[in-house]
């Protein structure tokens, strides 16, 4: 006989790989040493490593929401077009100063947008509402509620107040509010490294022509890629034969490796003579294999391995493959690793209808590619039907539908949500 | 009398305010020096300067999509569990190499999933489907039609193919198929540099402690993240004070300078004694202010400048409106100046339901920041109202729904679109 045939894998769903790596894999002795302090000018992305708490009053002051005049809002009660209120203005307000004077009964100051009230005052009548008699008198033509137009000192932020918790992923606005609170610098988890590793004889570089028989490597930079994407840093090992031995020393290289977090192996993952990844990971370093099949199409030979609290992902070679298990499986390893607490929000989705029927078999995840177009200002989700392995079919996408364990297919005319390629 | 009120100003819609800025920038001009050549390996979400073309077929030989056999197809027609068909086992196909045999009628190789098939075959068999009877011969229980199994030459990729055109966005999926090219660098355009000045005498340095009346400056850090975030480099030019002459001075030399490609300000844009941005602006150079007031909430002080080529936008002081002017009109000019066609995205979107209602004036795009949570499996969106300036509200919400020009409010429990923070 010319070879063994494994017997094929049991597949588990995803929900139920997470499940397994999640138990298996131990949290805290991670990220204990993955804090570093940065420059909040370089933190957007980064997830907090602490809690912040505030350490001021925003503003600080009671300030201005308004260009007006600053006021005893009891000064004002009653006043209307017909029946106004007359003030003494007292001065000007300079930004950025506080004010040398202090507001008597029946006294007015000019004030600007973001300008400290001073002491007395507690609302704003705006400009609009206020008319100059002379320069020492203004005319109010309508009350203001106290502290109406005026931001407190402690509204926005108060002392004291967590407000962001460890786990929180900075978004612009984020980083504004640390601005405010002179947070110059935090402490946020490590960038995660990810080791990205092609096998296969058949797999060249892609500086070579390929021979026939030949491939160019697809998946080192796809992979790199959407490494990137998620704000990680890829560490790219190249090509490895489907050799063991040099499988295995990649493999141990990685393992070694303090810098790297987690290894993307794609290829060597199906049933099939060359079927040494398994062996490999399986020998590497307790509790070795986790997972080997996902019921999911494309990408049923996934392998999770955890060796020595490191983690190693197989993926099938196909890159039509790898990419659909990246996106749905080794995405949400890869979230937990950074330390991410939960946020509305993952890939962008978009609604649309289906051109085409399209059936699966119950039982697995299936992921179709679709393209998006316009018909009478509906958008309609045009089914890519490429053969496994067309890199084009994945290239032509704007993204995929997901049919789901439980469904036999989705039909024309359906409303579907496509996860889209970014 | 203290001050001039000026004359309010008109207001437009943001469509309005594109279409002028698209009619007034020489976008010809601007992109000709845009040109860059880059490694494929740095390319993730780069726009690309060039068409590619495909220069040669992929996979370049007919591919085995499967473990199995590679057959004539008419030697296994009429093939069934009750009628086999008996082939000459003449040889196994090596991964990456030419088969160096021609397979005949009745004969049959075995071949893995990638193989290049012999000359003469043009089909495989599944594994599955078949029965090793001697090391010479298999027996076939299932019949195959023509190209089944196997990718053609040219299927994935045809030679000379226009794969992407200019303008297209680099998604990973992208980059692995001009590696599958072999395309080792391209032409992209160059990312964009955006330069950021926050303006006020209010405004100090985040390392400094606020004194009364005085804030520390969040617009660089909020925009400058919001401005990685779209894949482009901010260039931090720092805080400008409430003077003419130095205003003039650091637009001037953003002006002159060739590496700056779109100059934000922020503050001094609101009808008031500081108004200096419109009079510099003004004279900086032809043509001038394009657009001074925008129909949304916040953000109507919004300046759109044109001067020698160079485009400088003004945005309010107030965090909240200078980050929701970013998002609505800033985005779309950057996208524009990236190069960027078409494509399915934006912004991240999810639906949910109005907690309370909202109103709006009509004739204006108001934005109102909301948080999310869920309610008997039901996602809720809740306004956070706080007042004008408040950064806190923006950090503390998941998101924001829009008001359009045309609706007076949305109601408790109606179907909102939100857009989230990323």
């Amino acid at each position: 006989m010319f070879f063994m045939i494994q017997p094929l894998f049991k597949v588990i769903t995803i929900e139920e790989s997470l499940k397994i790596f999640r138990q298996s894999f131990n949290f805290a002795t991670f990220f204990k040493k993955r804090e570093e302090q940065i420059e909040l000018i370089h933190a957007y992305g980064r997830v907090l490593a602490e809690n912040i708490i505030s350490t001021e009053n925003i503003p600080g002051f009671n300030r201005s929401t308004m260009d007006g005049y600053a006021v005893k809002a009891s000064d004002t009660y009653g006043a209307s077009d017909g029946l106004p209120a007359y003030l003494d203005l007292i001065g000007e307000i300079k930004m950025s100063e506080k004010p040398s004077f202090q507001l008597q009964n029946g006294q007015a100051a000019r004030i600007s947008t973001g300008g400290m009230l001073p002491e007395g005052a507690d609302a704003v009548v705006m400009l609009e509402y206020t008319d100059n008699i002379s320069s020492t008198m203004i005319e109010i033509s309508r009350s203001v509620a106290p502290w109406e137009n005026v931001l407190r000192e402690d509204e926005d932020i108060k002392k004291n107040e967590t407000i962001f918790g460890k786990g929180h992923r900075l978004r612009p606005q984020d980083i504004g509010l640390l601005a405010a609170l002179g947070c110059e610098k935090i402490n946020v988890f490590k960038k995660l490294v990810v080791a990205i590793i092609s096998t296969g004889d058949e797999i060249i570089s892609i500086n070579s022509k390929p021979e026939p028989g030949q491939v160019r490597d697809i998946n080192t930079f796809a992979l790199g890629a959407a490494i990137e994407q998620m704000g990680c840093i890829p560490y790219y090992i190249g090509i490895i034969p489907d050799d063991e031995l040099i499988l295995e020393k990649a493999l141990s290289e990685c393992l070694e490796n303090q810098e790297i977090d987690l290894t993307l192996i794609s290829g060597g993952s199906s049933v099939g003579v060359r079927d040494y990844t398994l062996k490999v990971l399986n020998r590497l370093g307790p509790p070795g294999i986790l997972v080997h099949g996902l019921a999911l199409k494309p990408g049923k030979p996934t392998i999770i391995s955890l060796n020595k609290q490191k983690l190693f992902i197989g993926l099938p070679g196909h890159p039509v493959s790898a990419m659909m298990v990246f996106d749905n499986v080794v995405r949400k390893i890869i979230s937990d690793l950074k330390g991410e607490t939960f946020h509305f929000g993952g890939r962008k989705t978009i609604d649309a209808l289906l051109e085409n029927n399209v059936f699966s078999d119950a039982g697995r995840e299936e992921y179709i590619r679709v393209l998006l177009k316009n018909k009478n200002n509906q958008l309609w989700a045009v089914p890519v039907l490429g053969k496994s392995g067309m890199i084009s079919s994945l290239a032509m996408a704007d993204g995929y539908i997901t049919i789901r364990l439980n469904q036999e297919g989705l039909y024309q005319g359906q409303k579907v949500i496509v996860t889209l390629f970014e």
